[in-house]
Protein backbone atom coordinates (compact mmCIF):
# COMPACT_ATOMS: atom_id res chain seq x y z
CA UNK A 1 0.00 0.00 0.00
CA UNK A 2 1.48 3.20 -1.32
CA UNK A 3 0.83 6.69 1.07
CA UNK A 4 1.09 9.92 -0.87
CA UNK A 5 1.06 13.07 0.80
CA UNK A 6 0.34 16.17 -1.63
CA UNK A 7 2.34 19.16 -0.68
CA UNK A 8 1.64 18.48 3.17
CA UNK A 9 2.57 21.33 5.00
CA UNK A 10 3.97 20.48 8.99
CA UNK A 11 7.08 18.70 8.99
CA UNK A 12 5.29 17.42 12.21
CA UNK A 13 2.45 15.54 10.26
CA UNK A 14 4.97 14.20 7.55
CA UNK A 15 6.49 12.42 10.94
CA UNK A 16 3.51 11.65 12.46
CA UNK A 17 2.30 9.88 9.31
CA UNK A 18 5.38 8.11 8.50
CA UNK A 19 5.47 6.89 12.95
CA UNK A 20 1.60 5.79 12.10
CA UNK A 21 2.57 3.81 8.92
CA UNK A 22 5.35 2.25 10.66
CA UNK A 23 3.39 0.69 13.56
CA UNK A 24 1.14 -0.91 10.74
CA UNK A 25 3.55 -2.16 8.72
CA UNK A 26 3.40 0.36 5.72
CA UNK A 27 6.30 1.69 4.15
CA UNK A 28 5.94 3.83 1.14
CA UNK A 29 5.76 7.01 1.58
CA UNK A 30 5.47 9.54 -1.42
CA UNK A 31 5.68 12.98 -1.05
CA UNK A 32 4.56 16.07 -3.21
CA UNK A 33 6.19 19.21 -2.62
CA UNK A 34 6.30 19.38 0.85
CA UNK A 35 6.06 23.34 1.66
CA UNK A 36 9.05 23.50 3.99
CA UNK A 37 11.57 21.51 1.51
CA UNK A 38 12.93 18.53 2.34
CA UNK A 39 14.65 17.02 4.21
CA UNK A 40 12.81 18.48 7.16
CA UNK A 41 13.89 18.19 10.64
CA UNK A 42 10.44 18.13 12.39
CA UNK A 43 9.17 15.22 9.94
CA UNK A 44 12.41 13.24 11.71
CA UNK A 45 12.12 14.23 14.91
CA UNK A 46 8.28 13.43 15.13
CA UNK A 47 8.56 10.28 13.40
CA UNK A 48 10.82 8.78 16.19
CA UNK A 49 11.99 5.38 15.52
CA UNK A 50 10.20 5.43 12.04
CA UNK A 51 12.99 7.62 10.39
CA UNK A 52 13.50 4.93 8.19
CA UNK A 53 10.36 5.63 6.44
CA UNK A 54 11.17 9.06 6.53
CA UNK A 55 14.68 8.50 4.69
CA UNK A 56 13.34 6.24 2.44
CA UNK A 57 10.64 8.60 0.79
CA UNK A 58 10.21 9.68 -2.36
CA UNK A 59 9.99 13.46 -2.55
CA UNK A 60 8.14 14.44 -6.71
CA UNK A 61 7.38 17.77 -8.17
CA UNK A 62 3.74 16.78 -9.30
CA UNK A 63 1.38 13.96 -9.00
CA UNK A 64 1.82 12.33 -12.12
CA UNK A 65 5.27 11.68 -11.67
CA UNK A 66 4.85 9.61 -8.26
CA UNK A 67 2.22 7.64 -9.93
CA UNK A 68 4.32 6.18 -12.86
CA UNK A 69 4.10 2.36 -10.82
CA UNK A 70 0.74 2.69 -9.62
CA UNK A 71 -2.23 0.60 -10.62
CA UNK A 72 -5.16 2.29 -8.95
CA UNK A 73 -5.50 5.55 -7.09
CA UNK A 74 -7.52 6.74 -4.38
CA UNK A 75 -8.41 10.35 -3.09
CA UNK A 76 -8.99 10.50 0.36
CA UNK A 77 -11.48 13.65 1.76
CA UNK A 78 -13.47 14.52 4.38
CA UNK A 79 -16.00 16.60 1.87
CA UNK A 80 -18.33 14.77 -0.31
CA UNK A 81 -18.62 16.99 -3.29
CA UNK A 82 -20.46 17.59 -6.45
CA UNK A 83 -17.46 15.78 -8.37
CA UNK A 84 -18.46 13.22 -11.04
CA UNK A 85 -16.42 10.22 -8.30
CA UNK A 86 -17.62 7.36 -6.78
CA UNK A 87 -17.70 7.98 -2.90
CA UNK A 88 -16.85 4.93 -0.83
CA UNK A 89 -16.62 4.09 3.13
CA UNK A 90 -12.99 2.59 4.13
CA UNK A 91 -14.95 -0.73 4.87
CA UNK A 92 -15.65 -0.85 1.33
CA UNK A 93 -12.29 0.20 -0.10
CA UNK A 94 -10.17 -2.66 2.22
CA UNK A 95 -13.14 -4.95 0.50
CA UNK A 96 -12.06 -3.55 -2.94
CA UNK A 97 -8.35 -3.43 -2.90
CA UNK A 98 -7.04 -6.77 -4.32
CA UNK A 99 -3.23 -5.14 -5.35
CA UNK A 100 -2.22 -3.10 -2.43
CA UNK A 101 1.71 -3.01 -3.76
CA UNK A 102 0.36 -1.02 -6.68
CA UNK A 103 -2.33 0.22 -4.84
CA UNK A 104 -2.20 4.35 -3.94
CA UNK A 105 -4.33 6.72 -1.60
CA UNK A 106 -3.61 10.59 -1.64
CA UNK A 107 -4.02 12.54 1.54
CA UNK A 108 -4.37 16.20 0.87
CA UNK A 109 -2.82 19.50 2.17
CA UNK A 110 -3.98 20.61 5.60
CA UNK A 111 -5.20 23.59 4.82
CA UNK A 112 -7.10 22.63 2.10
CA UNK A 113 -6.91 19.52 0.74
CA UNK A 114 -6.95 17.76 -3.05
CA UNK A 115 -7.37 19.90 -5.96
CA UNK A 116 -10.70 18.88 -8.09
CA UNK A 117 -7.67 18.32 -10.44
CA UNK A 118 -5.98 16.04 -8.39
CA UNK A 119 -9.49 14.43 -7.20
CA UNK A 120 -9.39 13.55 -11.15
CA UNK A 121 -6.06 11.51 -11.11
CA UNK A 122 -8.38 8.65 -8.78
CA UNK A 123 -10.92 6.33 -9.48
CA UNK A 124 -12.51 6.63 -6.41
CA UNK A 125 -12.86 9.16 -3.50
CA UNK A 126 -11.99 7.45 -0.09
CA UNK A 127 -14.04 9.21 3.14
CA UNK A 128 -13.98 8.54 6.53
CA UNK A 129 -17.72 9.10 8.45
CA UNK A 130 -17.60 11.99 10.66
CA UNK A 131 -19.45 13.88 12.61
CA UNK A 132 -20.42 17.41 11.89
CA UNK A 133 -16.96 18.39 13.06
CA UNK A 134 -15.57 16.94 10.74
CA UNK A 135 -11.49 18.68 10.99
CA UNK A 136 -9.16 15.34 11.13
CA UNK A 137 -5.92 15.63 11.33
CA UNK A 138 -3.59 14.95 8.19
CA UNK A 139 -1.94 12.34 10.45
CA UNK A 140 -5.10 10.66 11.95
CA UNK A 141 -7.16 10.44 9.32
CA UNK A 142 -3.58 8.46 7.55
CA UNK A 143 -3.57 6.57 10.96
CA UNK A 144 -6.88 5.45 11.00
CA UNK A 145 -7.01 4.20 7.31
CA UNK A 146 -3.39 2.23 7.78
CA UNK A 147 -5.04 0.91 11.18
CA UNK A 148 -7.92 -0.32 9.09
CA UNK A 149 -6.13 -1.82 6.67
CA UNK A 150 -3.27 -4.29 9.05
CA UNK A 151 -7.01 -5.39 10.85
CA UNK A 152 -8.21 -6.15 7.38
CA UNK A 153 -4.96 -8.29 6.95
CA UNK A 154 -4.72 -9.68 10.37
CA UNK A 155 -8.48 -10.34 11.28
CA UNK A 156 -7.65 -12.84 13.65
CA UNK A 157 -6.81 -12.17 17.77
CA UNK A 158 -3.38 -12.31 18.47
CA UNK A 159 -3.28 -14.99 20.89
CA UNK A 160 -2.56 -13.67 24.32
CA UNK A 161 -0.73 -16.66 27.04
CA UNK A 162 -1.08 -16.27 30.49
CA UNK A 163 1.38 -17.64 32.37
CA UNK A 164 -0.96 -17.71 35.26
CA UNK A 165 -3.07 -21.13 34.97
CA UNK A 166 -6.63 -20.99 35.10
CA UNK A 167 -8.32 -22.81 38.33
CA UNK A 168 -10.00 -25.81 37.77
CA UNK A 169 -14.07 -26.18 38.68
CA UNK A 170 -12.64 -28.43 41.02
CA UNK A 171 -10.21 -25.63 42.84
CA UNK A 172 -13.15 -23.02 42.30
CA UNK A 173 -15.49 -25.35 44.13
CA UNK A 174 -13.54 -26.59 46.91
CA UNK A 175 -13.34 -22.65 47.43
CA UNK A 176 -16.80 -22.04 47.78
CA UNK A 177 -17.86 -25.40 49.28
CA UNK A 178 -15.28 -24.00 51.82
CA UNK A 179 -17.10 -20.37 51.96
CA UNK A 180 -20.34 -21.84 51.93
CA UNK A 181 -19.38 -23.94 55.24
CA UNK A 182 -17.97 -20.88 56.65
CA UNK A 183 -20.95 -18.70 55.80
CA UNK A 184 -23.45 -21.37 57.48
CA UNK A 185 -21.49 -21.65 61.11
CA UNK A 186 -22.39 -17.87 61.21
CA UNK A 187 -26.19 -18.09 60.17
CA UNK A 188 -25.55 -16.23 56.92
CA UNK A 189 -28.69 -18.13 55.38
CA UNK A 190 -31.40 -17.34 57.90
CA UNK A 191 -34.49 -18.14 55.05
CA UNK A 192 -33.64 -21.99 54.34
CA UNK A 193 -35.38 -21.79 50.88
CA UNK A 194 -33.22 -19.34 50.09
CA UNK A 195 -30.40 -20.60 50.43
CA UNK A 196 -30.26 -22.51 46.67
CA UNK A 197 -30.52 -19.66 45.08
CA UNK A 198 -28.18 -17.56 47.25
CA UNK A 199 -25.43 -20.15 46.17
CA UNK A 200 -26.09 -19.92 42.93
CA UNK A 201 -25.66 -16.08 42.90
CA UNK A 202 -22.26 -16.74 45.00
CA UNK A 203 -21.34 -19.04 42.12
CA UNK A 204 -21.99 -16.97 39.26
CA UNK A 205 -19.94 -13.95 41.10
CA UNK A 206 -17.11 -16.46 41.51
CA UNK A 207 -17.05 -18.19 37.89
CA UNK A 208 -17.41 -14.91 35.98
CA UNK A 209 -14.39 -13.75 37.23
CA UNK A 210 -12.25 -16.75 35.45
CA UNK A 211 -9.87 -16.84 37.91
CA UNK A 212 -6.87 -17.89 37.73
CA UNK A 213 -5.32 -21.03 40.29
CA UNK A 214 -3.39 -18.59 42.27
CA UNK A 215 -6.15 -15.99 42.88
CA UNK A 216 -8.65 -19.04 44.08
CA UNK A 217 -6.05 -19.90 46.41
CA UNK A 218 -5.41 -15.92 47.52
CA UNK A 219 -9.82 -15.76 48.07
CA UNK A 220 -9.12 -19.08 49.83
CA UNK A 221 -6.51 -17.31 52.21
CA UNK A 222 -8.97 -14.11 52.64
CA UNK A 223 -11.54 -15.80 53.94
CA UNK A 224 -9.20 -17.98 56.40
CA UNK A 225 -7.74 -14.72 58.06
CA UNK A 226 -11.89 -13.15 58.00
CA UNK A 227 -13.11 -15.78 59.88
CA UNK A 228 -10.01 -16.81 62.22
CA UNK A 229 -10.69 -15.67 65.95
CA UNK A 230 -7.41 -15.41 67.81
CA UNK B 1 -18.06 6.82 26.08
CA UNK B 2 -15.11 8.60 28.59
CA UNK B 3 -11.94 8.51 27.65
CA UNK B 4 -9.35 9.08 30.31
CA UNK B 5 -5.59 10.44 30.09
CA UNK B 6 -3.50 8.78 32.67
CA UNK B 7 -0.77 11.84 33.39
CA UNK B 8 -0.35 12.60 29.81
CA UNK B 9 2.71 14.94 29.79
CA UNK B 10 2.34 17.01 26.39
CA UNK B 11 -0.60 19.67 26.14
CA UNK B 12 -0.12 18.96 22.27
CA UNK B 13 -0.93 15.09 22.81
CA UNK B 14 -4.28 16.68 24.89
CA UNK B 15 -5.56 18.69 22.01
CA UNK B 16 -5.03 16.37 19.78
CA UNK B 17 -7.05 13.91 21.69
CA UNK B 18 -9.78 16.56 22.08
CA UNK B 19 -9.93 17.39 18.25
CA UNK B 20 -10.25 13.71 17.84
CA UNK B 21 -12.80 12.96 20.00
CA UNK B 22 -14.89 15.53 18.53
CA UNK B 23 -14.52 14.36 15.03
CA UNK B 24 -16.09 10.91 16.18
CA UNK B 25 -19.32 12.57 18.60
CA UNK B 26 -17.24 11.70 21.69
CA UNK B 27 -17.32 14.63 24.59
CA UNK B 28 -16.59 13.29 27.95
CA UNK B 29 -13.03 13.69 28.73
CA UNK B 30 -10.78 13.41 31.96
CA UNK B 31 -7.58 13.89 32.87
CA UNK B 32 -5.75 12.39 35.61
CA UNK B 33 -2.59 14.70 36.69
CA UNK B 34 -1.85 16.20 33.44
CA UNK B 35 2.45 17.02 33.42
CA UNK B 36 2.21 20.17 33.07
CA UNK B 37 -0.61 21.74 34.87
CA UNK B 38 -3.80 22.90 33.58
CA UNK B 39 -5.34 24.77 31.68
CA UNK B 40 -2.88 23.82 29.03
CA UNK B 41 -2.27 26.90 25.93
CA UNK B 42 -0.85 24.36 23.92
CA UNK B 43 -3.46 21.85 24.35
CA UNK B 44 -6.15 24.11 23.49
CA UNK B 45 -3.72 25.42 19.97
CA UNK B 46 -3.92 21.99 18.82
CA UNK B 47 -7.34 21.51 19.69
CA UNK B 48 -7.90 23.84 17.00
CA UNK B 49 -12.25 23.92 16.75
CA UNK B 50 -12.64 21.57 19.76
CA UNK B 51 -11.66 23.67 22.32
CA UNK B 52 -14.81 23.07 23.96
CA UNK B 53 -14.07 19.19 25.05
CA UNK B 54 -10.81 20.65 26.64
CA UNK B 55 -12.54 23.65 28.56
CA UNK B 56 -15.15 21.01 29.48
CA UNK B 57 -12.67 18.38 30.49
CA UNK B 58 -12.68 17.26 34.29
CA UNK B 59 -9.24 17.07 36.32
CA UNK B 60 -8.50 14.15 38.97
CA UNK B 61 -5.78 13.79 41.49
CA UNK B 62 -6.36 10.35 41.41
CA UNK B 63 -7.80 7.53 39.78
CA UNK B 64 -10.68 6.10 41.70
CA UNK B 65 -11.99 9.76 41.56
CA UNK B 66 -12.44 9.86 38.02
CA UNK B 67 -14.31 6.43 38.14
CA UNK B 68 -17.13 7.24 40.67
CA UNK B 69 -19.62 7.24 38.08
CA UNK B 70 -18.48 4.94 35.77
CA UNK B 71 -19.63 0.85 35.41
CA UNK B 72 -16.94 -0.44 33.11
CA UNK B 73 -12.77 0.69 32.93
CA UNK B 74 -10.97 -0.74 29.94
CA UNK B 75 -7.41 0.10 29.85
CA UNK B 76 -5.64 0.67 26.38
CA UNK B 77 -2.43 -0.50 26.38
CA UNK B 78 0.15 -1.93 23.46
CA UNK B 79 2.36 -4.51 25.44
CA UNK B 80 0.60 -7.50 26.73
CA UNK B 81 2.00 -8.35 29.84
CA UNK B 82 1.75 -11.12 32.39
CA UNK B 83 -0.96 -9.94 34.14
CA UNK B 84 -4.30 -11.76 35.13
CA UNK B 85 -6.34 -9.77 32.44
CA UNK B 86 -8.61 -10.68 29.78
CA UNK B 87 -7.22 -8.75 26.82
CA UNK B 88 -9.66 -8.18 24.13
CA UNK B 89 -8.73 -6.51 20.22
CA UNK B 90 -11.26 -3.54 19.19
CA UNK B 91 -13.24 -4.81 17.69
CA UNK B 92 -14.89 -7.49 20.13
CA UNK B 93 -14.92 -3.95 22.52
CA UNK B 94 -17.21 -2.49 20.54
CA UNK B 95 -19.23 -5.58 20.78
CA UNK B 96 -19.49 -6.34 24.34
CA UNK B 97 -20.10 -2.78 24.96
CA UNK B 98 -23.48 -2.10 26.32
CA UNK B 99 -23.92 1.83 28.23
CA UNK B 100 -20.82 3.48 26.50
CA UNK B 101 -22.28 6.20 29.10
CA UNK B 102 -20.76 4.89 31.80
CA UNK B 103 -17.59 2.63 30.17
CA UNK B 104 -14.22 4.35 30.38
CA UNK B 105 -11.36 3.64 28.38
CA UNK B 106 -7.96 5.32 30.27
CA UNK B 107 -4.76 5.79 28.07
CA UNK B 108 -1.15 5.88 29.87
CA UNK B 109 1.75 7.88 29.72
CA UNK B 110 3.09 8.68 26.85
CA UNK B 111 6.65 7.66 27.65
CA UNK B 112 5.38 4.31 29.90
CA UNK B 113 1.85 3.72 29.50
CA UNK B 114 -0.64 2.62 32.86
CA UNK B 115 0.73 0.87 36.18
CA UNK B 116 -0.19 -2.21 36.66
CA UNK B 117 -2.06 -0.77 39.57
CA UNK B 118 -3.78 1.52 37.66
CA UNK B 119 -4.48 -1.50 35.38
CA UNK B 120 -5.97 -3.37 38.33
CA UNK B 121 -8.80 -0.97 38.39
CA UNK B 122 -9.78 -2.14 34.66
CA UNK B 123 -12.11 -5.05 33.44
CA UNK B 124 -10.32 -5.79 30.42
CA UNK B 125 -7.42 -4.69 28.39
CA UNK B 126 -7.82 -3.40 24.90
CA UNK B 127 -5.20 -3.76 22.32
CA UNK B 128 -4.53 -2.21 19.32
CA UNK B 129 -3.08 -4.99 16.80
CA UNK B 130 0.27 -3.42 15.41
CA UNK B 131 3.78 -4.00 13.01
CA UNK B 132 6.24 -5.47 15.87
CA UNK B 133 7.56 -0.95 15.63
CA UNK B 134 4.39 -1.00 18.11
CA UNK B 135 4.79 2.74 19.23
CA UNK B 136 1.37 4.00 18.54
CA UNK B 137 1.41 8.04 19.46
CA UNK B 138 -1.28 9.08 21.78
CA UNK B 139 -3.73 10.48 20.31
CA UNK B 140 -3.32 8.10 17.40
CA UNK B 141 -4.44 5.46 19.59
CA UNK B 142 -7.35 7.48 21.10
CA UNK B 143 -8.33 8.60 17.20
CA UNK B 144 -8.37 4.66 16.05
CA UNK B 145 -10.33 3.46 18.81
CA UNK B 146 -13.18 6.92 18.59
CA UNK B 147 -13.26 6.26 14.74
CA UNK B 148 -13.80 2.56 15.33
CA UNK B 149 -16.60 3.57 17.63
CA UNK B 150 -18.29 5.34 15.56
CA UNK B 151 -18.21 3.29 12.46
CA UNK B 152 -19.93 1.06 15.26
CA UNK B 153 -22.52 2.98 16.23
CA UNK B 154 -23.65 3.99 12.57
CA UNK B 155 -23.58 0.19 11.68
CA UNK B 156 -25.76 -2.19 14.26
CA UNK B 157 -28.80 -0.67 16.18
CA UNK B 158 -28.49 -3.08 19.03
CA UNK B 159 -29.10 -1.93 22.75
CA UNK B 160 -28.74 -4.98 25.00
CA UNK B 161 -30.73 -4.01 28.63
CA UNK B 162 -29.74 -5.98 31.68
CA UNK B 163 -32.53 -5.41 34.23
CA UNK B 164 -29.52 -5.63 37.10
CA UNK B 165 -27.77 -2.43 37.54
CA UNK B 166 -24.31 -2.46 36.78
CA UNK B 167 -21.95 -1.72 39.99
CA UNK B 168 -20.83 1.70 40.10
CA UNK B 169 -16.79 2.00 40.97
CA UNK B 170 -17.61 3.64 44.11
CA UNK B 171 -19.86 0.95 45.46
CA UNK B 172 -17.30 -1.47 44.26
CA UNK B 173 -14.32 0.34 46.02
CA UNK B 174 -16.27 0.82 49.08
CA UNK B 175 -16.80 -3.19 49.45
CA UNK B 176 -13.15 -3.07 48.70
CA UNK B 177 -11.80 -0.49 51.27
CA UNK B 178 -13.85 -2.55 54.10
CA UNK B 179 -12.57 -5.60 52.98
CA UNK B 180 -9.41 -4.48 53.07
CA UNK B 181 -10.28 -2.97 57.03
CA UNK B 182 -11.12 -6.13 57.77
CA UNK B 183 -7.90 -8.03 56.66
CA UNK B 184 -5.82 -5.45 58.16
CA UNK B 185 -7.67 -6.51 61.46
CA UNK B 186 -6.79 -10.18 61.13
CA UNK B 187 -3.21 -9.35 59.80
CA UNK B 188 -4.04 -10.84 56.27
CA UNK B 189 -1.68 -8.68 54.98
CA UNK B 190 1.73 -10.27 57.00
CA UNK B 191 4.87 -8.53 54.97
CA UNK B 192 3.78 -4.92 54.47
CA UNK B 193 5.92 -4.13 51.03
CA UNK B 194 3.63 -6.92 49.60
CA UNK B 195 0.39 -5.40 50.37
CA UNK B 196 0.31 -3.16 47.22
CA UNK B 197 0.51 -6.38 44.93
CA UNK B 198 -1.74 -8.25 46.87
CA UNK B 199 -4.63 -5.41 46.98
CA UNK B 200 -3.66 -5.03 42.91
CA UNK B 201 -4.88 -8.86 42.89
CA UNK B 202 -8.13 -8.42 45.15
CA UNK B 203 -9.17 -5.33 42.95
CA UNK B 204 -8.16 -7.11 39.54
CA UNK B 205 -10.56 -10.19 40.86
CA UNK B 206 -13.49 -8.11 41.42
CA UNK B 207 -13.29 -6.16 39.02
CA UNK B 208 -12.61 -9.04 36.51
CA UNK B 209 -16.56 -10.17 38.08
CA UNK B 210 -18.02 -7.34 35.68
CA UNK B 211 -20.56 -7.41 38.88
CA UNK B 212 -24.21 -6.01 39.58
CA UNK B 213 -25.24 -3.56 42.30
CA UNK B 214 -26.99 -6.52 44.23
CA UNK B 215 -23.93 -8.78 43.94
CA UNK B 216 -21.54 -6.24 45.62
CA UNK B 217 -24.14 -6.25 48.50
CA UNK B 218 -24.25 -9.77 48.77
CA UNK B 219 -20.68 -9.91 48.84
CA UNK B 220 -20.54 -7.16 51.43
CA UNK B 221 -23.16 -9.13 53.93
CA UNK B 222 -21.11 -12.74 53.12
CA UNK B 223 -17.58 -10.78 54.72
CA UNK B 224 -20.08 -9.05 57.24
CA UNK B 225 -21.32 -12.40 58.04
CA UNK B 226 -17.83 -14.12 58.24
CA UNK B 227 -16.13 -11.60 60.69
CA UNK B 228 -19.33 -11.51 62.71
CA UNK B 229 -18.32 -12.87 66.48
CA UNK B 230 -20.72 -14.20 68.42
Amino acid sequence: MIIILVEPQLGENIGAVARVMKNFALSDLRIIKPRDGWPNKKANIMAVGAVDIIEAAKIYDDLPAALEDVEKLYAMSARVRALNKKFINLHNFYKECENPAKTAIMFGRENNGLSNEEISYAQKVITINTSNFSSLNLAQAVGIFCHGYYEKLYQTDKIVKNNDANATYAELNNFLQHLEAELDKKQFFRVEEQKPSMLNNMRSIFNKANLSSQEVRTLRGMNESLTKTD
